[in-house]
């Protein structure tokens, strides 16, 4: 299935440089592209591969059109060449394996639980008792559905996702293989030298249009709900602690920790394996730098890192004077040196 | 279901100051909660919210015996809010999703297994040949269970658990969604450029009333045994290599990492995302800070962080001149331009 | 079932210091070892267990072949001792359960795919249209392969393991449980406030001998291929983004995050805990030090540590200098006030 470059950039939002009849019918890397695909440039770092790319015809900005070394390649040009791309992929990709249609007569479903209408349902599932699967969702081989759990519209489980506490998921939500949402917070009160376990009576509330990795653990609160805003992206091995808030549209990079009771707001981003104590509050719009260790509240379009972060440009200030230490400590000692000489000559 | 406040404040080993006739019927966070409700006040960051809250009754140290803004709102006072809490709750509580006594058809479970009595094993879970599970141990769906692993009595093996290499797993422990016990610990000897696999053929062996949260990793031993000590508590994603040993009491925040060999004490905090080197010990009733990369062995009750880690106190006084540092470059230049001046006028 | 030593010293390719026609039935650490089983001493850290061990026999490097502590206990001297002893324990250790030959009637295979000779698939698993596996391979329960994922000869896949996007896993290699293979690469392309999924069309390759450990989580490429060169081995709960490519025996340790798109080469450790952000290459033969926080590409052979990740070197002496930075402050307070003196003396 092809389509020709002006029909793929009316889709996508774009205009034809070059040739518009030209017809592709896949896409891919910059490097790996063969005639036929379609390929991008969005990070300048790539840009050295322009020149060569064996793709038929290529997305980029404005900034690339007059380009003389592209040989009167057709482009389509975009403002936001990576977000055309994906629009394309989407006219272009070729759909990863599905779950066919129906209840795979293999799943395990209580009896009270609620189906919706066009539903798929894989081999090996297990859904509890009131659970209910809203229309369109998809819920792929091995996936636990505990009892009262409500899952919204074409909604996407991947395979071996446990879902428990009674969580309510979203519409056009996609949980990644392998991830709990629901499981205990991990809440102990001491008694002498023992721990005794707070039971864990919450829940997880995940909203619309949430994208949740692989292998994350999403704790169900203590009492009252664990949340994640709409549309927030979350990327894999993500610890979420109980009563958790995440605000909407936030992203949370891979191995990121938010320790319980924490409220993250609107639009944030935190960088990969950044850790976040409990009890804080990190403003609408702000930036964790990667591994990050977040030990205070962040105002809103704050951005940190380090550890204990701090604003970026101090932390980047006294990383630079970190550097320059050992030269320092030279001119103390050179300074002392002086010092020694003119108390002598005095 | 209601319990009076006398009967609650009883069961928790609290005071009923006020109204001990009320009647509570669940249990909620302070800004949750709702007539009806009782809730807690344990950590002073809440203490604004308690003059607003719906509950009908608080538990709270007796620090607040006294207040005037609670306009006459029934009281639990205990010695320890949370501790009290958490026993409410116990009596409160909604149970989670149960499974239903009795094996699921769809289990798999060899002939030659021991299944004790009152045992709940749920859909779709496999059991291996001469395993051994305890009277009264629960065994969600989805669960592997390994040849020849041993699971003590009211134990709880959530959904989608594996656990393998002839484990042995106490009485009354819990083991969250995702986590692998006994997965080959991760040991190579150098063959030239080849890395050759070091065959791992020990065991792990988790203690009475252990709680191991959800996608945890605890690696069997290459020989011997890892071991987890009783009463201790592991968040979620934690790494534990082979051979490790964790003695009683302890606990391990999300996303720790403790390589191979090394062995904690009794009574240890590791915080969240820390990490271990193989083959160093921690002693008895030591504190690691989040994030803090431990390179040595720590002696009993010490308090560490930063990287490498050091005691807490000197930690924290280099981490207060790194922040003056800037300033420091200031001083040596004004004292080398002072004494330019100086040797100038000798 | 036993050998004698010389058996053993010819199988691992050793010499026996002493009584040769001793038998070993079994391989235990030096600590737990008993009287039949052979043990080894590789860290120097484990010498003083040495004149104690009750086992029958060690395996020790040249140096320890004259010592008198030992009593006459007979050796196996080896050039690399652990080596040795993991050859040994593939002759002398208890191999893990095992799945039966066939396969298992539970599982749900579709009628196009390839299943090869002497292919073992456990209960519960799944196998998706036009999926091959290949000859000798086994299949753990609970295991997920998805459509047109394609897995080598005498490859292991242990319990709860998911395989997707039509990955290509090749001979002799091991994934352990929990892992996630070929999960969506978290790709979003930001449209005003909101952040709208990239498709992820691309696959993962990974080559021959590879082990891959638990709760692993392996991304699928945009485009393209992830790619795992042959003989690499992964620890647990490692993050691999989308498009990265590691390349030939490597050692990733527990727990290190890569970012989209790096390329990691040939014979690189990356220690526990490390990070390294996207769109960078690390050098054949380099070594990330455990937690460090990788920024920018790293040349064959060198040594980073810290954060930012520079040469270990630096880095070492930027820490020593750290730890006399108090001293720093006092010294410069006391130049500032000599200068005091001078300056009032002039």
């Amino acid at each position: 299935m092809g389509f020709t470059l002006e029909e793929v950039a009316r889709q996508v939002g774009g205009t034809v440089v070059g040739d518009g009849s030209v017809v592709v019918s896949g896409v891919a890397g910059i490097r790996e592209a063969e005639p036929g695909q379609l390929t991008f440039l969005s990070n300048p770092k790539y840009e050295r591969y322009l020149p060569m790319t064996r793709a038929s015809a290529i997305i980029v900005s404005g900034d690339y059109a007059g380009r003389q070394d592209l040989n009167g390649k057709p482009l389509i040009v975009a403002e936001n060449p990576y977000g055309a791309f994906a629009r394309a992929m989407e006219m272009l990709g070729d759909p990863a394996d599905a779950v066919e249609k129906g209840i795979h007569p293999s799943a395990v479903i209580a009896e009270s639980a609620t189906i919706g209408e066009g539903v798929s349902i894989g081999p090996q599932v297990v859904i509890g008792k009131e659970a209910v699967i809203g229309d369109g969702t998809v819920v792929y081989p091995g996936v636990y559905i505990g009892a009262g759990v409500q899952v919204g519209r074409d909604t996407i489980i991947r395979p071996n996702v446990t879902l428990k506490a009674a969580s309510r998921i979203g519409d056009r939500v996609i949980v990644h293989s392998g991830s709990v949402i629901g499981s205990d917070g991990f809440g102990f009160a001491r008694e002498g030298d023992c721990h005794r376990k707070v039971p864990q009576i919450g829940t997880v509330i995940v909203g619309d249009d949430v994208e949740i990795g692989a292998n994350v653990c999403i704790d169900r609160a203590t009492v009252g709900a664990t949340r994640i805003g709409n549309g927030t992206k979350i990327d894999n091995l993500v610890q979420i602690a109980h009563n958790v808030v995440v605000g909407e549209g936030s992203i949370v990079v891979a191995q990121v920790g938010i320790s319980g009771s924490t409220e993250v707001g609107r639009g944030v981003v935190l960088g990969g394996q950044a850790g976040l104590v409990g009890h804080i509050t990190i403003g609408d719009g702000a930036m964790v730098a990667a591994q990050a260790g977040v030990t205070r509240s962040i105002d809103a379009r704050e951005r940190v890192s380090g550890y204990p972060a701090q604003k970026h440009s101090v932390a980047k200030r006294l990383l630079a004077c970190l550097q320059r230490l050992p030269d320092l400590f030279r001119r103390v000692k050179d300074v002392e040196a002086r010092l020694d000489r003119l108390e002598e000559d005095d």
